[in-house]
């Protein structure tokens, strides 16, 4: 499938994985043609089988997203009228991203603020540069809130206190003050953070499709069942990706070449290691 | 309005916050007196508009709050009777601290346990000084459990595990491992979490009471509802902000000021380094 | 209670606290005999009064628990079948391990993964040796999916972005990584893993077994009620805490040696000091 024409996003796939690159200046704001080209890449991309992971990068080194275009908020009736029974436009992208058979990972190396924030907070995965990302959910200076899913995704990931001063303290957070507070999956070195994202990219689209799909929509149920009928459905899916015949054949595949060897089973130390001469002391 | 002749806590109101310092010598245990103040300042703090941010502090350098006096607790009956069917009076208080549309910060420089601990997690934030703040949360030592609502908010805070281990272990925690287990928003070196704190409510200060009071409802909803009703109740939250006189004259001040250009948008990083030279690398 | 000839764990009770060492060779792989030995354990361990805390760990320096054995899995149907209506039995001891009235710990100083690490989801706590433990929760490079429980408490642990890193990365995470993530209550050096863990057990066992028993229903009630229930049902628990005879024992022989007293209140600081002296500056 072709990416084509999109008037702000750049889009290139190769190995199963969209790399999207976000170029509108001066400074990535989210306008018109940002909502237009996640709407198309999102219609487009849910069709498309051989994207398994998408990534999404800026293509300004000090500005990852900025925000949603205050012009378009300041002219909100008074009256607030009655609450909606569907979300919004906006909002809907962010939760069908949630749920869509593919990983999704922001690799933010500048400045993200409101409404920025909130589509990286809608994505699976978020990894931040040291020393240069830099992170800010201030709507509340101007009197607005987070209307995006910021109040909420941010109180899920780092609890209650937390996501009241990141909300309420007009403070930016550093990747590593981020990573701290469960706002991030992890800050990385700067000079690292590109190769940490496409080793991790290519480690996922090495896993099948299918089994992409169904452990996201287990983690899913563990978020919004109870305990037990989460477990209940977890046993189900897995029975669903035992039965598949490609996993039948990696399973065989791995006990052919040693799985269950003692040589095998001390893998995950040497990977350990490998990680750490290639890229530094960051495990 | 004026916050005078309390027993064992002194209240100074200045630039919409509250400094309230416990002051309950010997240990600044939680006492009749204690509860006396704390029921008072809660009935009248909440009637006055000129409150934006409270701010807890201790008189005492080297204890926050003790624990809630045993004296009182080897009184109770052998048979439990049946469930409550309505939060006792001192638990009452700590769920109106957490809908109370104002923001309550813990400023935590000594020792706090039990009913203190249990205290300070009913409040939105908590910062611990680095090598002074201890927590403690022991009660299982003497046969109770933390039944202020601690068994419920380390849970939901930091998980069961941590929760457990921190109920049960019977091992104080440092600032900086409070932190890493989210027990508090952050630990702070002791020479700075003054001015680190001062500067956060001061911001907090700066966001209008309507905007406080909304994104604070809008974080209990986010913590009690299912994340579909949870985004449309924040939709409906945010056409309430928007829509606010106020919320339109700060966006067009915003706007009016260089909002959106390149210079503004690089803001976090000047604020983030400019915090840094303050308050050393802290963040 | 004696535990004799069990397979591949090796079980010595002293001060209330079971020790239990897995060692099944060549990689401590979870097939039926391990199997075995959980089920006849819980079953033994669940009438014993004697023991309050279960501590795990390895007989082998460099494996704690490969992971299930993948033999056994590759002849899954083809047809899933309909969802499952209980628990199968590895996960219904799981979900009895985490509410069973005894603490539960797991000394991880080696590589885990698979079925291992959802084994060590499933109890109370987990701490890992820094340098020698290496968590892995890698079944989706074989097509299957963390099915005895992984992709539930993963997510619940560390939230869905960690959770899918960690499962759909397929990268190995070191304890200090995975205390990051929230994986494990804390990452220790390997030379104090061993004494942390030994005064962690001892001061669990020195709680009596009802407030055991009560704390951890208490946090089983936070987890799955709401927010008012819990607090409810938390009061009723700490009435029949403080009700109980031992209880009154303990609280009275505290104040008589005296809690309260400004010397006694700043025990929780010299504690942490002693600790500090004892494990180093891990605290």
């Amino acid at each position: 499938m072709e990416y084509k024409d999109y008037k702000v996003w750049k889009i290139e796939v190769k190995n199963s994985i969209a790399w999207v690159t976000i170029d509108n200046p001066p400074v990535n704001l989210i306008n018109a043609s940002f909502i237009e080209d996640m709407e198309r890449f999102f219609n487009q991309v849910k069709e498309d089988d051989d994207v398994k992971v998408i990534v999404f990068q800026s293509a300004d080194p000090e500005i990852f997203i900025s925000h949603f275009d205050v012009t378009e908020l300041t002219e909100f009736p008074e009256e607030a009228g009655p609450k909606p029974t569907e979300l919004g436009l906006w909002k809907k992208y962010f939760m069908e991203f949630r749920t869509l058979p593919k990983v999704t990972i922001a690799k933010i190396e500048g400045i993200v603020g409101g409404g920025g924030n909130e589509f990286c907070l809608s994505l699976d995965m978020r990894f931040g540069a040291i020393g240069k990302a830099v992170f800010s959910q201030t709507e509340a200076a101007v009197g607005i809130i987070p209307g995006g899913g910021g109040t909420h995704w941010l109180t899920r990931l780092m609890g209650r206190s937390r996501a009241l001063e990141a909300m309420l303290g007009l403070m930016p957070f550093s990747a590593k003050m981020a990573e701290r507070y469960g706002w991030i999956n992890r800050a990385l070195p700067a000079d690292k953070i590109g190769q940490f994202v496409e080793i991790l990219a290519n480690s996922i689209a090495y896993v099948s499709a299918e089994t992409i799909a169904i452990i996201k929509k287990s983690v899913v149920v563990a978020e919004e069942m109870t305990r037990n009928e989460g477990l209940l459905e977890e046993g189900h899916l897995f029975a669903i990706a035992a039965g598949l015949g490609d996993s039948k054949g990696r399973m065989n595949q791995a006990l052919e070449t040693g799985l269950q060897s003692r040589e095998m089973e001390l893998g995950p130390k040497r990977r350990l290691e490998e990680m750490k001469k290639l890229l530094g002391d960051i495990f």
